[in-house]
């Protein structure tokens, strides 16, 4: 392509996700449907088809054009503070339009189309995952986590009960309650010996 | 209604719930219409709609119908040993069709619909919750669990992580996978004080 056609490209691209999101928005990602979304992005059905072989794939590219990538773990060497400013970061998101609504509706979808799922997990989560990883990893090596802790297992738990309140329960995910999660999960539920 | 009226009404609701889970198990929830489920139960489409206001609210019946109760708490007087045992149970339900499935496309359909979420919270989740956590106060009175552990959010990190198992990562939840939560959640991140 000459530089003006992948402009122009990119240009019809921006305006299918932009016109995806604003539809889901206004009608709700159950009602979304391809048509409406070339419509209003001015363009034909099958250019959006050209881009993208399912509804779910597009919303998973225009969701994730969303995402600043602004979620990586500080290193301040207080791994607790660090994990709450991240979690408070990514929860300010989820709270408010139009990430919060789009990610259920994004995380919706992957329960019925299994691309949907893995693309989401590869691009999203798996460095999400990572990134949490390498500042625990670090966090162990300081002292800062039981030497035995299954770190495998950190991400799940630190994200899960946020998840869970996201997707099932749909309470509001406050700072207060991830300062509960934080203490909770660090704790432990079973008694400590008393140290004196 | 007289009592063979009854039992017809009560026949054809259960003749709608069951073609309701067999076309969701045989071409996805997704692509389940009233439509369709009326014609495979052998009614009309007013019939249906008499009975539920909308797709959603009667998949949601039809799951819940399946839901044989047997998920609660036994109390063996180990704490972690009874929560394994239920954990266990609602994962071998989980693991496999048709509950597996359909629990997620429930899920997926309650981030589409107020109403499904709602009626899923307060028919399943909430009374699972309240069952949790009569038992755990048993075992915080017992000292199996620290006094001062949060046991409102004993529910979220414990299913938590296999939620987002479930729905995310969409990883298998394997009964080694419920140790390991158990483990963790039990012991917690923080390092402990040496005991000798």
């Amino acid at each position: 392509m000459t530089d003006s056609r992948a402009s122009r490209h990119d240009n019809r691209t921006e305006a299918i996700m932009r016109a995806a999101l604003d539809l889901a928005l206004e009608v709700g990602y159950a009602k979304l449907s391809i048509e409406a979304v070339a419509t209003r992005a001015g363009v034909g059905k099958h250019t959006v088809y050209r881009r993208w072989s399912s509804r779910g794939l597009l919303f998973l590219d225009a969701v994730l054009s969303l995402n600043t990538g602004g979620l990586s773990h500080p290193n301040t060497g207080d791994v607790v503070a660090d994990l709450r400013e991240t979690m408070n970061k990514a929860v300010n998101l989820l709270a408010q339009p139009p990430w919060g609504p789009l990610y259920r509706a994004l995380i919706g979808e992957a329960q019925h189309d299994p691309e949907v799922a893995a693309a989401l997990n590869r691009r999203f989560i798996e460095p999400q995952t990572a990134d949490t990883l390498a500042r625990l990893k670090a966090a162990k090596d300081q002292g800062e986590i039981a030497p035995d802790f299954d770190l495998g297992l950190a991400f799940d738990i630190l994200s899960g009960p946020l998840y869970y309140r996201l997707l099932i329960t749909q309470q509001p995910i406050t700072d207060d309650y991830i300062d509960r999660v934080l203490q909770a999960v660090f704790a432990g539920m079973s008694p400590r010996p008393q140290t004196r």
